[in-house]
């Protein structure tokens, strides 16, 4: 079980702030993307597809980190997270996919999928967070 | 010698859009926080603190990576990068800083350091590249 986050990490994730995902590639270098998340107040969630580098570094070591501000006030709104991916599954992932649709460009259904592609909802647990009220 | 930047990662890159960098902590897991940036068309720089954790984790693992959009195109106009810190020197670090300064928030000189700290400026080898004309 995580712990709950903070209020004030909760408030920015809930916003429709694209959010920037790290993975380890094999040789143990970064890669980083930019990525729709959300949360339950307690895990983080992404959506991606199987079969890409993000999600083949996922499947192959478990550690991410994420960073996120509000393009309005960077330098007060921003979240800084360090976790471990316990979930990656297609179950429920199209309908995810679609809540991340409404909440980042307003629309009903995620339309920008490939036919074939299999989607992925990635669960995250943070370990280490920082935000706007536990200092710089 | 690095090879030089499309013209179109250049130009996202002068654009005063905060960045995300990656390095890579002690136990090889990832750290990623927003910073400042600006580029010579060849290498990318940064500017932090000594003893802050980016700036030991660089130290230890030159590996980093980067991720950068415009907030009002970011589904368009992102640039990831995958590089190596090639060099991590105080000299004219202040001065890159005050340009950093000007670039992001318009001041001559930049005022939020604090007494006794010393300043680095990062320089980045890009290794591999994304931007809006190699795809997705």
């Amino acid at each position: 079980m995580a712990e709950k986050l903070p209020e004030s990490i909760r408030q920015i994730l809930e916003q429709p702030y694209i959010a920037h995902i790290v993975t380890l590639m094999p040789d143990g270098s970064p890669h980083v993307t930019p990525v729709w998340v959300d949360t339950d107040g307690e895990f983080v969630y992404i959506n991606t597809v199987e079969g890409r580098r993000k999600t083949r570094n996922m499947h192959r070591d478990s550690r991410v980190a994420l960073s996120m501000l509000d393009p309005q006030d960077p330098y007060q709104a921003a979240v800084q997270i360090r976790g471990k991916v316990v979930e990656m599954t297609p179950q429920g992932a199209e309908e995810h996919a679609d809540r991340l649709a409404q909440k980042y460009i307003g629309q009903e259904r995620y339309t920008m999928g490939a036919p074939g592609e299999v989607r992925l909802q990635i669960k995250i647990q943070p370990e280490w967070v920082k935000g706007p009220t536990n200092g710089g």
